[in-house]
């Protein structure tokens, strides 16, 4: 198995190593893309360092999309080529998770639509007027949409993603 | 199963929540203790709510004692009450994880002697000269406990955790 995660500058720590350790720790193959290479911060100071751009992913390479939260998602939802790689993983029925700020990417490539969904709450309304269902749970699960609200929600987002992948997907 | 944290101030915030959050997932019931009630700190800004002290511990309710690094184990190994709670677990033949400078409070309660174990580089000569046998691997697994150097061993950490249990423990 092999997951995507896509990791703007001021990530929320936690949203996105948990899930990188977690599914390490599961024995999938992880790739961390960013708009260039180098050390991504995180905004509780932690840095990451990006081995691949947006240009260096094969969206269809993938069995998952994983979508941090925190102040990362402004940055990333600003790329045209990231948000081509989340419409390319989605059409492809592949499992996508957001949790927090991460469903601003979402929105940004018009893929909430009816979706029954869940994100950080000063978010929410932007989830609503981009056609969400908004619902405040630990994790939302909408066929291959998996989201969370925040970092204490990371037990239940991880589950869910695995909940998820053996509803959703092929493997690679 | 029931797991037992102990936390000081400035701990590793990684190597706390990761295993925590991924204890909760394994459907663990997780205490965490420290010498006061309230806002315990990490040493990157996170902030955990601690309900138990030391003193509200009873040693004999867990199956697993996890001791995350930073410098939190400088606070944790000068309370004599939390060295008697790892001296209690040890000596019921739980198993007992330690991560980074969590080995200084195994060091402190006198259990590394002869064992096998690693720990962060900067405190290595410290386990040695406690008759601890060190190793460079991400994790190491001898009998009751379970070490790892850093953040980047959790992965590795929590599934030597999850093996070590199968092996040793009974349950509550």
């Amino acid at each position: 198995m092999r997951a995507l995660i896509l990791l703007g500058e001021g990530f929320e720590d936690l949203e996105f190593f948990y899930p990188y350790f977690r599914l390490l720790e599961e024995g999938f193959e992880v790739d961390v893309a960013s708009g260039s290479v180098g050390g991504v911060k995180g905004k509780h100071g932690y840095s990451f360092e990006v081995s691949k751009t947006y240009d260096d992913v094969d969206a269809a390479d993938y069995d998952l999309l994983v979508l941090p939260g925190g102040q990362g998602p402004e940055k990333v939802r600003l790329n045209t080529t990231a948000l081509g790689i989340v419409r390319q993983i989605w059409q492809g029925q592949i499992t996508v998770a957001s949790i927090c700020h991460g469903i601003q990417i979402l929105i940004s490539a018009n893929l909430v639509k009816g979706k029954h969904a869940t994100c950080w709450p000063g978010v929410k309304d932007d989830l609503i007027a981009a056609g969400g269902i908004y619902e405040d749970r630990p994790v939302v699960i909408d066929e291959q949409l998996v989201t969370s609200r925040e970092p204490f929600d990371l037990p239940a987002f991880c589950d869910g993603i695995f909940r998820a992948l053996k509803i959703n997907n092929n493997t690679h």
